[in-house]
């Protein structure tokens, strides 16, 4: 178990750990996103990553770390989303057992895709109480290793291998990385493998009005959790901030920059029709800011991370 | 002007004339669609063409094989759709002026695509006669040459480059490659550049039970038109086959499959599901037509030709 902040040899064993078990995502450019913004825009393709989704690196990340004993008993996580499939495909990869707890709320699709990966599903009430009550009796009764979607250090080494390539993958050297920020573990990892990987390069947080808890947290130097309940459409970004990714979000990330949910469906609609590929309205959030602040990112080479492509595609904002 | 069907010469000419205008577009897999189908599936994206379609191919490559004279005078067509964009984009890139005949109906996001390529847009009545009449005295009064969306063998060889690159790009043996067949402008040149770049890999055509002209007239050997109107959500398969592609389709490819409305949509929601890319309707036509007839396809490795990704997101076919 990782106790500290991980080191960059930490990231780069957690690399070595998953390389061959994910997608090294492609990186995409838009010239006419580009002249739309006057800055230079290279995207990290996370929603072709496995699962659909960058979670599958901290997923597989922290699972290929278990000792074998640990394995024996397998993993359990409580999850509606993308965690819940990383979880599944990770258990499946390293051969051991998933059981993953679901609201019964969760739709349909999502809970085919976690049985399609094998993983056994736990149905509880949809509400966070009766999620983390089901998720202890689970762990008590099979002594399965929780892993938590993003307040764990492996996890955080797994989401910065995604800001590690798109480091190693741009020839020229960026001025700038933007992720979305929801737990904290994608900006967490992202701000540490930019520290040491690209230490020039300034890392900045996107958020929403309608589940602000990181910004706010960043802001007044301590853990403020999301408002509730969080009102957006931006729905990988509902969670409140962990405490592990707050202490390396506090240390190394620039700032937290606001978006609303018209910009977040702006860009997004603008990412569906220029450059024609899926993305979670989570995903819009960086370039919504870009969008907000042209001013301040003028001129710029900036990375954006597209965290996830898993969207249900009978209920989009377009009109 | 290219008078004879085009030769391998010809096409790799196109190819060397239109290279540094377009994307070499990426070639994507999946394995889950690989495992539903039990094929080892490889889509070449021409929704990440130039104006978002294939059309820039043969488009560019007619405009940039006029003689200094017709550049001089510019160059007109009518068409709604990619190709209008298609033609306004190669006659900015070779320096000459674009009349493009549009119906009146056509949606506003489609004309100011047009115009931010900087051709003048003719505006006509919705229907063939006028697009076909207004053409007319565009061209009398200016002396544009017509570029004809298919009936060219121009327009053909540039099509032909699309089969080209997926041939080169993939290391193994294409056993199949099934592209959408409309106007028979992408198809033709398809099955030419297999003929004669990998000559055992067989060509299939796709076509819709609501708009099957061009497999009633391949059956028959002789030119049927479109059903008067068509009816499908493939919107880019509306026209009737063109006298050139048909000549060529007739000789070449090996048979047209037949898919229905709503193997188009299952398709096509397979796609932007699992590869989180954006298609339209007419792109998935192969691949409905791989899984309705999965026999046999089955263990056949297939290129399969995504021809655009222009789509109203305020219309979508998904529940």
């Amino acid at each position: 178990m990782l106790n500290t902040i991980p080191s960059a040899s930490d990231i780069q064993a957690a690399h070595n750990r998953i390389r061959s078990y994910i997608h090294r995502t492609t990186t995409l450019t838009n010239s006419y996103i580009n002249g739309l913004v006057d800055a230079d825009i290279h995207f990290k393709c996370e929603n072709f990553q496995k699962v659909g989704a960058f979670k599958a690196r901290g997923g597989i990340n922290t699972v290929l770390s278990l000792s074998t004993d640990e394995l024996g008993k397998g993993v359990a996580t409580h999850s509606s989303g993308n965690h819940a499939q990383a979880i599944a495909l990770a258990a499946k990869q390293a051969g051991c057992k998933a059981y993953i707890v679901m609201p019964s709320s969760a739709p349909a699709i999502k809970r085919m895709a976690v049985k399609d990966y094998g993983a056994e599903i736990i149905e509880c009430e949809p509400n966070l109480k009766a999620r983390e009550s089901t998720l202890q009796q689970v762990v008590e009764n099979t002594g399965a290793t929780f892993v938590h979607p993003y307040n764990d250090y492996r996890v955080i080494s797994g989401q910065a291998t995604a800001a590690k390539e798109l480091i190693e993958d741009i020839d020229d050297f960026l001025d700038v990385i933007i992720t979305p920020v929801g737990g904290g573990g994608l900006l967490s990892g992202t701000a540490l493998s930019a520290h040491y990987f690209s230490n020039k390069t300034k890392v900045y947080g996107g958020e929403t009005e309608g589940a602000d808890g990181a910004c706010r947290s960043y802001k007044k130097g301590e853990l403020i959790p999301q408002l509730n309940p969080p009102n957006t459409i931006a729905d990988g970004l509902l969670t409140s901030l962990g405490e592990k990714p707050f202490r390396i979000i506090q240390k190394y990330v620039k700032d937290i920059l606001i978006v609303n949910e018209s910009e977040i469906i702006s860009a997004m609609r603008l990412v569906w029709e220029r450059m024609k590929i899926i993305i979670e309205p989570s995903c819009a959030v960086p370039l919504a800011a870009v969008t907000r602040n042209k001013d301040q990112f003028e001129g710029q080479r900036i990375g954006i991370i597209l965290t996830g492509g898993n969207v249900d595609l009978g209920k989009l904002p377009f009109e």
